[in-house]
């Protein structure tokens, strides 16, 4: 039996013609040199509309990809409603990668037309040569740029000028590409995913709940989260379904003009990485005249959120929200908002993990023999997950490892509480298996480097006869101090599992990082089983 | 291009996962005689799946209608979870309707199961036997029901006992039916609208944004709209959806026995129409030991909110959030939050309106000439509203004048300001069209009323050769009140624009009304048109 309901698409234009015709006057605020500038939605959305407009006369077909290559300001807002509304595929560039990286993906995703901020020629110019499938640049504000043949150069505002401010949107299948992001993995090449204009707009109206970003027309967020990162979090498009405004910090994301832009602008939430809450709260404490006091709360993800973090802005009656998520989620998986009734202790606890599974994301946890774990909050495994705005696969990539029986398989090894709360502990690949169970081995390294005489650790798996894998600690020693691996043993002997315990100990100069600082586990692997570590059995 | 996301229908069945996986402590007060009981979220969703079992043993197949006679409660919850699920499709039939209609509704639905609270069984039990598709009645709560011949009649709860706690939900199309509902129009047959588990889920995420609900697993929401009008308004799924709490009153509607519920069970949101409100109002204000102060708001709906209500809770308080809906629409479509930086009048103001359409609401205005009008807050027309959780027809009934180009016509006429709030002020059935304009005899009679001689006024259209309709006065008078129209008329005249003042007169010793109370204008036109009235033309 069918319902009677009509038949209407979930499309990325619905929710800019609801912005435009219940919320024309919020506004968008792009940070500037030494102050700010405030567009309507209304002006944002005639500029869209102009836009799609002047990408049409430029040849921009269905499925088009469309790509940007700028900060978050209200000209890139322009591209994100237009590009998707007009049947094209919105594609920000990531300008933070590597150069030879950002070739890859605009080849790879065959990006037809790039808008660049004039601020980011320098970075641009060298790699537009390389993009084999650009035919125009449009360059946002004055700025020259050499064409390589083949591809027509425009200004943003002169293409713009005297197009209608209205466009006859389409209706699309709402299954149809609306946007793609490539993820940054730090093997192999970038992957792409496809958001569909569905699962662009059930993430949109998920993340506005109160238990999740919890947005309202009477809320004004500023925008750390870059538009190239997993399309701002989601927040151009939920600025527009609730009539939020914004405050968008464009290239101005250093602790001072930061603050600057914040104390004009007074937005009231935010949403962005640590390490630049970090720098505000620095700037900020050591700034007598520095003002942030109109943020009440701000959503910080991207990665772990230090509790010290939490507790100094806290202080300062901010509120930071801790977020998870992927590229390969839209991306919002969970959010850290304590449970009704809890108590101070239980508030911290739960606001330090990785928050609480969202409505429409459902997970599960792997074990090591492959059946699915428990949520008790003890259980530890692989995290799965599977919703309607959760890729099922990468755009003209193969990758089976990283999915299994319709679910994403996150790379992540972690435990579920019965009131689905889920906290991290490892990545799957740093994971120890030994003998049918898993040591985390991030764990292992936060216990040891609580010692007084390690500077740092990491724990690796080495391959074992009996157990497959067993745990191989190197630490750095703290200048003066030598190793006695009994007596770590023993320390880590009070909080960890006798049979969790590493046998095998090195000592090294200091531990391989990655280009971003994290631990680079894979080069300790290689070095143990080259034979290169000095490894000590006890 | 086709985007890489996976392929996840929207059903009723994830929104209850959800519920049961992440929050299944909340819980559901359901009162009782004098005190309460309480159900978790993993009770119920245990009582759904043995609920299942049990109407799959009884035949119940995709598609069959599982019909429910009952007050809100923990049981009546089991049931909306369980039909949709497994594929069935539930149907709360109405118990304040006239018998008659019950009947005819239970067989328009082919309704095949039914379940009946036990306190209903008095009202049920005559209508029992005309029900002509109706093979299994099963009883929540101790109590005798004579069985037709062909019907079987099962206790709820020796029904579910000893049966397995899950259920092996299915995936199911997500634009099958999930639910259905009648409309109780005062013209014709009760017509069906039938959701979809789409448009249910779409509903749900757009019901718990902070613009509209604003519901989080902090919350506890005191359901007085009944389950059997228009879903509860969705109240049910979001629970499941968000981890709210439910505090559903039964059928202890009454001020006392729902004050003692309510100072019992402390909710601190809520949701009904306005006389419910009205009454508990009375009784809190003369009863110094009723304690509904854990309320700090509650939507009203389902007829407009008097400003003395609004005020005299704004004092408790409590804010109460006029809402606008129909069956039709599932039936959210407006809420009067106030804009962001209104003053104090303006909140006033913006709170007596409908409300700010919600995201996914689309409408438009219809003038007398059939163009579209713009929303500058003036201009009158009959509203059209458009979305995926709004009708496109009516179960298994013709009603083409209903339906206008894939937009459904509300039958309500007002105007939308630039920002999307909603005023309407008649029905379109009683404006009344004068020469290409619209005249609305809710003003006039608003403003008819408000003179010292005038106890109550009615005016209706009546045909005129030149202006096709004009607008007719029928005053009642106070006693001992002489008629003066002239006088009427000028005291209009400071209000009204001149074209609009009513020519004809008449003096009546009272206004038809209908059962529910309403001015019954069709029989002051029937009267006009017999010429059974006594009109002066001034």
């Amino acid at each position: 039996m069918l319902s009677t309901m009509q038949d209407v698409p979930l499309q990325i234009r619905r929710i800019m013609e609801h912005g435009l015709n219940r919320h024309s006057t919020a506004t968008v605020d792009t940070a500037e040199p030494g102050g700010l500038r405030t567009s309507t939605f209304a002006e944002i959305g005639a500029g869209a509309a102009r836009l799609a407009h002047a990408l049409k006369e430029l040849g921009t077909g269905d499925g088009d990809r469309v790509a940007t290559f700028m900060w978050n300001n209200a000209e890139h807002l322009e591209v994100y409603l237009a590009a998707p509304s007009m049947g094209a595929v919105l594609h920000p560039l990531n300008i933070r990668l590597p150069g030879d990286q950002v070739v890859f993906i605009a080849n790879h995703a065959e990006d037809t037309v790039v808008v660049v901020d004039n601020s980011l020629l320098p970075l641009f110019a060298p790699l537009l040569p390389r993009m084999e499938t650009v035919r125009h640049v449009i360059v946002n504000g004055p700025g020259e740029l050499d064409a390589p043949e083949g591809v027509t150069v425009h200004d943003y505002a002169t293409l713009l000028e005297g197009r209608p401010a209205t466009y006859d949107w389409p209706d699309l299948d709402e299954r149809q590409a609306a946007a793609m992001c490539y993820t940054s993995g730090t093997t192999g090449d970038p992957k792409g995913v496809v958001y569909s204009h569905r699962s662009i707009y059930l993430h949109t109206l998920s993340l506005v709940a109160p238990d999740v970003f919890d947005l309202s027309f009477r809320d004004k967020v500023l925008a750390i989260v870059p538009q190239f990162h997993v399309l701002s979090w989601g927040l151009p498009y939920a600025a527009f379904l609730t009539g939020c405004s914004l405050s968008m910090p464009d290239r101005f994301l250093t602790p001072e003009p930061l603050a600057g832009f914040v104390k004009a602008s007074r937005p009231n939430k935010g949403a962005g990485v640590p390490t630049v809450w970090q720098g505000l709260l620095g700037y900020v404490k050591a700034t007598p005249d520095a003002d942030i006091s109109s943020l009440t709360s701000a959503v910080i993800g991207g990665s772990a959120c230090p509790p010290v973090l939490m507790d100094a802005y806290d202080e300062m009656g901010i509120t930071l929200l801790h977020a998870w998520g992927m590229t390969e989620m839209s991306p919002l998986g969970s959010l850290a908002r304590p449970p009704r009734g809890a108590d101070a202790d239980a508030v911290r606890a739960h606001r330090l993990t990785q928050g609480r599974f969202i409505a429409s994301v459902e997970s599960r946890l792997i074990g090591p023999d492959g059946s699915v774990l428990p949520n008790d909050g003890a259980s530890v495994g692989e995290l799965e997950v599977r919703g309607p705005w959760i890729t099922a696969s990468y755009y003209r990539a193969d990758d089976p490892e990283k999915f299994h029986d319709g679910w994403l398989r996150t790379g992540d090894v972690g435990h579920i509480s019965p009131d689905g709360y889920l906290t991290l502990t490892d990545r799957a690949k740093d994971v120890i298996k030994s003998g049918g169970e898993w040591i985390s081995s991030v764990e292992l390294e936060n216990h040891l480097m609580a010692h007084p005489a390690v500077a740092e650790a990491a724990v690796v798996g080495v391959p074992d006869e009996k157990w497959g894998e067993r745990p191989l600690a190197a630490v750095v020693l703290r200048p003066g101090m030598t190793a006695d691996y009994a007596e770590l043993r023993d320390f880590l002997g009070g909080e960890i599992a006798r049979w969790q315990l590493p046998e095998r100990w090195t000592t090294v100069p200091e531990i391989p990082k990655t280009s971003v600082g994290k631990f680079d586990k894979k080069v300790i692997r290689n070095q143990a089983a080259q034979g290169l570590l000095d490894i000590k059995k006890i």
